[in-house]
């Protein structure tokens, strides 16, 4: 996976994705991740990347060209394709790479969530472009971007944080990059719930004990425990959550059902050819 | 406005910080910010500050004790106070205490929004603390936290990059920490619609206009050619944003309506109030 995040704040996503385990991951060669600085791209000799709102209205827009040229460049930096491609607009270059995304951050995009983390990790390259200021130019958006994104309903000052929480989220889902340490069965979402409470030594601290039924080595009783108590925590802090999973596990018993009735329909009837071939009807 | 972000990655923290728009409120003594490294409160010679799951599962957890002598220690440091306070709980101080808020950033938290960063922004004292590995035990938790917070339905490696989105929310509505040029009206969620789009110069880019209306030097015909962009894009991208918003406008009307009614009957009252007078009935 190879991660370009286009923004005016080169050294913040670096530094955060060094210390990250994302560091890691890249030492590894698992992945790598480059950030790029959209104010080389600007072609006038001051560098300046924005200006006034037309329309009116306090704050600065970040322009349409310097941030175009950049991700052209970005898209076509791959040496062997150089002569073939630079003639490309950035529309026809996406069009031939299914698997490359421009990803604007963007609080007016769709809201990031686990099975999104999951659809972008199996994409070969994710460009991430971040706005600062009053946001950016509509035109170069139209003309560039593939997926409007937003990490939630809150205003930030710009697109760099969400742009390294995202990659956290989708780094994290691609093999070999989290340790065994910190390795996620029973996540919170994985399957639809939010996490049980977990304990660690001793088993008694300020006066407080440990759940029993997680010190009996059942671990049968352990799993239904902690089944039960995602069950109960979902109901209580998210009744969004706990409604779809309710909804999603209704479906699958009534699938079940279905089959079961299906399969037994099916025998009788093998049963009934049976019985005819037997009697020498067939 | 005091922040204080509890972590086993302090200098991700700060580094981020400094190099955000909160560096610049720090160097103004608009705000304080300072993380405070979980480790150094582990009361072993290892400085360990992890331990296995009761009850099986990959994964670490953080343990009770160093993540409460922690919390302890930032509410205590206030040198004027630390005679009184340190031998009360965590708990007991932060009863007196109602413009502190302890935050754990958690997948099963309430989920961020706008609105909570304004009212988290109107407190004094905001305390970060940041899970790692497969979480936090359950009982330090009970024990400390007011606020269970989510930014996104999504998992992360760490609390960090949670915290960081949510001081950037946060710390943008202090007066005084955004300058002019970011200043923010017009925001997405302000008024529960996404942003209008936005140009910039020139007003022809690749052969792409600029809707002329902005051109035309008409603000009312601009403001209201926004709201009617802000609210069409509503509807297409968040159906729920939108529905919302709809909601709140019809209410908003039938409000006006009601309250024109009542002017209207008590002005009908107090004529014939008068008129009675002016005939000698009262």
């Amino acid at each position: 996976m190879k991660f370009e995040i286009l923004t005016l704040f080169p050294e913040m996503i670096m530094d955060s994705l060094r210390t990250s385990i994302l560091g890691r991951a890249m030492e590894k060669g698992i992945i790598s991740a480059k950030a790029v600085n959209i104010r080389d791209y600007a072609d006038n000799k001051h560098h300046s990347v924005d200006d006034y709102t037309y329309g009116g209205g306090a704050g600065m827009l970040m322009q349409a060209q310097p941030v175009y040229d950049c991700i052209h460049a970005v898209l076509t930096e791959d040496a062997e394709k150089i002569e073939e491609e630079t003639e490309k607009s950035v529309r026809d270059i996406l069009k031939e790479r299914k698997q490359t995304r421009v990803i604007y951050v963007t609080p007016q995009g769709r809201v990031f969530d686990q099975a999104m983390a999951e659809e972008f990790s199996k994409a070969e390259e994710l460009i991430f472009l971040c706005g600062h200021y009053e946001g950016i130019d509509e035109r170069v958006l139209e003309e560039t971007v593939t997926d409007y994104v937003s990490i939630g309903d809150y205003v930030l000052t710009g697109g760099e944080l969400p742009a390294l929480v995202m990659i956290d989220a989708i780094s994290r889902l691609i093999p070999g990059v989290l340790g065994s340490e910190e390795s996620a069965p029973g996540d919170s979402f994985q399957n639809g719930l939010l996490e049980y409470p977990q304990y660690s030594r001793p088993a008694v601290w300020h006066g407080k004990e440990v759940p029993k039924i997680l010190l009996s080595g059942d671990h049968a009783k352990v799993d239904a425990w902690r089944l039960e108590q995602s069950i109960e925590r979902t109901r209580e802090r998210r009744p969004d959550l706990f409604a779809a999973w309710e909804a999603a596990e209704q479906e699958r018993i009534e699938r079940e059902k279905a089959e079961k009735l299906r399969l037994k329909e099916e025998r009788r009837r093998l049963r009934e050819l049976n019985d005819d071939r037997s009697q020498g009807t067939v």
